[in-house]
């Protein structure tokens, strides 16, 4: 009773379902993936009524690499899966999200209220009447647990959830009892958008901060700028274009600031990973006297096993919401108010002339087309010639994403991989996320590469793409196992083997209802493979296809077989 | 240098890798399965060299769920997983061994020990430095959590591990950072077996509970036995087919406790769950004025949605570890010493003669061979007539696992499905896990069947199947979509359809090194089923096998339409 009189003091009483994806629509989502379950079936009637696509994904853990890729292209994204099983499904794909900052919603259907407070002895518990152990678990691996259990606070929790998410770029959590489903709670609130604006920076602090690395920007003679993951997950990318632009000073990017920076600018230099870096970057970077950091994340793949040999006393790190002047932090200050007023004020440089063109060269052996084979030395080059302008190229864990590296891009290229989590199997839910991502606006093409022991983890994510009749571009390579691990420990050991597939077939199985909506090819050799990249029709991605590339199996790009040589150092007993 | 004094001082120096696995050698364990990484290479290595079999799967999930089922059969198993990825990965099976009471071990391979005091930001971490974070996730879903940091108590908390997990039959988690697998423990220690004795119950408490139960044993006129998860899962199948054959009582199972019963005794009645049960058995059951209940598990999906009609005035409850009479609770007594004393002491019963023969019948129409579509109420009973002694039988979540209520079983029979946890693509990791444990000792067929929803969440680990050359009998039960859920909710809903697969092909693809290796079927019809069940070479399970086995989308089998209904009414708000 009390709730009808609730109701009807409403102006526009609307489901808490409804509201929840109403708001998703509004900060731009247009897919909700994941599986159907029974605690979650009521919700999902829902999708459709907001305008929202619902795509249902073979299993969790795939909905949520896929809605990983899907957030990177669009900001944000959400993911549905169902109390117990579905959520821990899910799980791995969720910490990648936590740990790489992708902003991914995750929904979870739960048992009714009345069920869990009765402690019912329901399927998908642990038999232990424990309502609570799965958020707990999640708790761990999300920024916000939102549970919705009664709708007088619906609004806010869900409106604060999808705040965080986006603005800290991490996964939150909402559970989601039957039984709330249908609550009413006041729709007038949607007419107000969540706020998602940056807080801005003290004024008194943001000025002291800029005049120092002001005071080190105008001396330094051999400046360059290094653009890492930060850059990309916290959206500077408009504001450090400008930098480059606005400086001249050599640009470089991480393996995770990959795709970050216009690589057609004549001041990009290349990939640098210490070690690992193109040819000539790290004696570039090294000897650099000031170097600008922008949202670094110095792990050991990013580093090619922590082999920098920069110095601090060098470096200013920005970060997303904190500055480090060589060993001075200055916390709680964003780096794009920062970065925008030492542009405004920056006035006259001191740079060395010979100091504002520099350009590494990528690995290359040669490009010449010929019979030899399929060598990483000549793959990852030959790509970047064949890449077009606006493609999105995702690179599995292993040779892939380091391969990469040697890879110059054409403008607008976007980059996705996990070079921090490193869960192989990613990269084939990211290729479904991403080609979600941009059927809804723009004429994008998705490239994947992915090795074939990668692949088996999450293959059958493939039969979504067909089935949405998406048109990636998915070249796996042939390489007889987890390479990768080969370099790491157990060069010949059966179980970095894998069982061999006939990827061909399983793509028809995975196509059954149109014969016409996708095309496989095998490539061994450097010419089978260039006449392929040659055919236009090939190139302009007409339908799902799908390339077997056979490559060496004790080949793999230079800086994988730095970086597996350091790790397997770290792992041996001291 | 004390670690070298340490060593010397050891009578049989070994490495704690070799400890480990070959204490799960004694165990019973021969084959390991899971997938390979980087932070657990070096353990790998220790597999064959103590006789274990490694088995590699496509992915972490899959291999856990294949565990499950080794375990189910063998009495204990394990899986290798990594650090982060790997580990999370398989969560959702753990915690599926963990609710059904299923012993599995799980290794979790882990960086350095060095690498986490430093806090080092590697690959597979949250970049936060939080290296305690995934063990304590998992230390949610397992009883111990074992993290061998240091030597000197490596192999006591390894024994302590493992001694759990086979008592208390529920997963544990045991972390080995890269270091430890060469550091020396005594070997000796291997020379005395892990302590497995059950506890024996205090003699004094024993004898009172014998004596109450025996009072209402002896004068009970219409008694019947109730068998039910727990005694699968805590090994007193041998005492409980005593008990029903000493007192020839009526005796039923519970969808959970199917397989626990020998099916052919005379006193075997039929499938208990309330309103779901076989034709008959429900008034039966519910007129008894005895119920001996062994190892209960009132589940939802085990009860038909709750819907018992029996009292806690005429039951007594048998636990691994307590009794229940009536509403007298005795704890801390397992119910093995109890009913071997019951039993001893017994004596005359008084119990009417009509009472002690009762057959409850299959929800069978007809039997008999027709062009008819294959009906689940056809089915079921028609798998009962195929079926030999000492097969498994392998039940997927949904139509499959409520339908095999209507098989009966020759003797002799395991069936392994997931009533409680109930994910879905368990089965298909379960498969290959019962078929690996078969192979290692018995002749015995691997049957599954599985709906073509959940076999697309877990697919490719037929592909391990037949890279082991297993020769499961696998049907895919191809009615569309997720049946259960539409029973549920959202009964013409897109998101309870799945893309169709083509079958045949899949295998092909999975099969690629031999073509002679595995065999595919379809059958739509009652006929081509028949004549396929009815042929010797097929029935032979020559090498892997899998049927398409058409049925009709909006066929379920009636007790699952009573669950999904109660289910439904559940989820509604009140």
């Amino acid at each position: 009773m009390a709730s009808d009189i609730r109701v009807s003091a409403m102006k526009t009483p609307i489901d808490i379902a409804e509201y929840l994806f109403t708001r998703l629509y509004q900060l731009g989502v247009r897919t909700v993936q994941g599986v159907p379950g029974d605690y979650n079936l009521a919700a999902l009637d829902y999708i459709p009524k907001v305008g929202l696509k619902w795509v249902g994904n073979c299993n969790e853990l795939n909905a949520g690499y896929s809605a990983d890729a899907y957030a990177r292209i669009k900001g944000i994204s959400a993911i549905v899966t169902t109390f117990g099983v579905g959520e821990l499904s899910a799980l791995n794909a969720i910490a990648g999200a936590y740990s790489e900052h992708v902003p991914v919603v995750h929904i979870v259907g739960q048992p009714s209220t009345a069920s869990q407070r009765d402690g019912m002895l329901l399927h998908h518990t642990l038999g232990n009447s424990d309502y609570n152990v799965f958020a707990n678990i999640s708790a761990n691996l999300a920024i916000t647990v939102a549970k919705i259990t009664d709708p007088h606070d619906a609004p806010t929790l869900i409106d604060h959830a999808l705040r965080e998410c986006w603005m800290q770029c991490q996964p939150v959590y909402i559970a989601l009892p039957t039984d709330m489903v249908e609550q009413k709670v006041e729709g007038e609130r949607l007419q107000t958008p969540i706020d998602l604006d940056e807080p801005v920076n003290e004024a008194e602090k943001e000025e002291y901060v800029v005049d120092v690395v002001l005071r080190y920007l105008r001396v330094a003679k051999n400046p360059v700028i290094l653009v890492d993951a930060g850059a990309i997950r916290h959206g500077v990318l408009r504001v450090i274009h400008e930098l480059i632009q606005k400086t001249g000073f050599p640009t470089f990017v991480t393996p995770m600031g990959k795709g970050a920076v216009d690589e057609t600018l004549p001041n990009f230099g290349g990939v640098y990973a210490g070690t690992g870096s193109n040819e000539g970057v790290a004696t570039r970077v090294e000897s650099a006297d000031l170097i600008l950091s922008i949202g670094p994340l110095k792990s050991d793949f990013n580093t090619t096993g922590f082999s920098y040999r920069t110095s601090q006393l060098n470096t200013i790190d920005f970060y997303s919401d904190h500055v480090q002047v060589r060993y001075s932090l200055y916390p709680k200050v964003r780096m794009r108010g920062i970065l925008q007023k030492v542009m405004a004020r920056m006035g006259y440089l001191y740079v060395r002339p010979e100091a504002t063109s520099f350009r590494g060269t990528m690995h290359s052996s040669t490009l010449e087309v010929s019979n030899g084979p399929i060598t990483h030395s000549w793959l990852w080059p030959a790509v970047g010639n064949w890449l077009q302008e606006g493609d999105i190229v995702i690179t599995e864990t292993g040779t892939a994403n380091f391969g990469i590296w040697e890879t110059r891009f054409p403008k607008g290229v976007t980059a996705i991989s996990q070079v921090l989590w490193g869960s192989i199997g990613y990269s084939v839910g990211a290729c479904l996320g991403a080609s979600l991502a941009v059927r809804e606006a723009e004429k994008r093409r998705v490239i994947l590469f992915v090795g074939d022991g990668s692949f088996q983890m999450t293959a059958q994510e493939v039969s979504t793409m067909i089935r949405q009749e998406l048109n990636p571009i998915i070249f796996v390579i042939c390489n007889s196992g987890y390479t990768i691990e080969r370099y790491i420990h157990g060069w010949d050991e059966e179980y970095n083997d894998i069982h061999p597939w006939k990827h061909g077939a399983l793509v028809e199985a995975f196509g059954a209802q149109c014969q016409h909506s996708y095309s496989t090819y095998q490539a061994s050799t450097r010419d089978e493979l260039t006449s392929l990249l040659n055919n236009t029709r090939f190139s302009s991605a007409p339908h799902f296809q799908l390339v077997e590339l056979y490559m060496p199996k004790d080949d793999a790009p230079a800086a994988l077989q730095l970086t597996a040589a350091a790790a397997a150092a770290r792992n041996s007993p001291t």
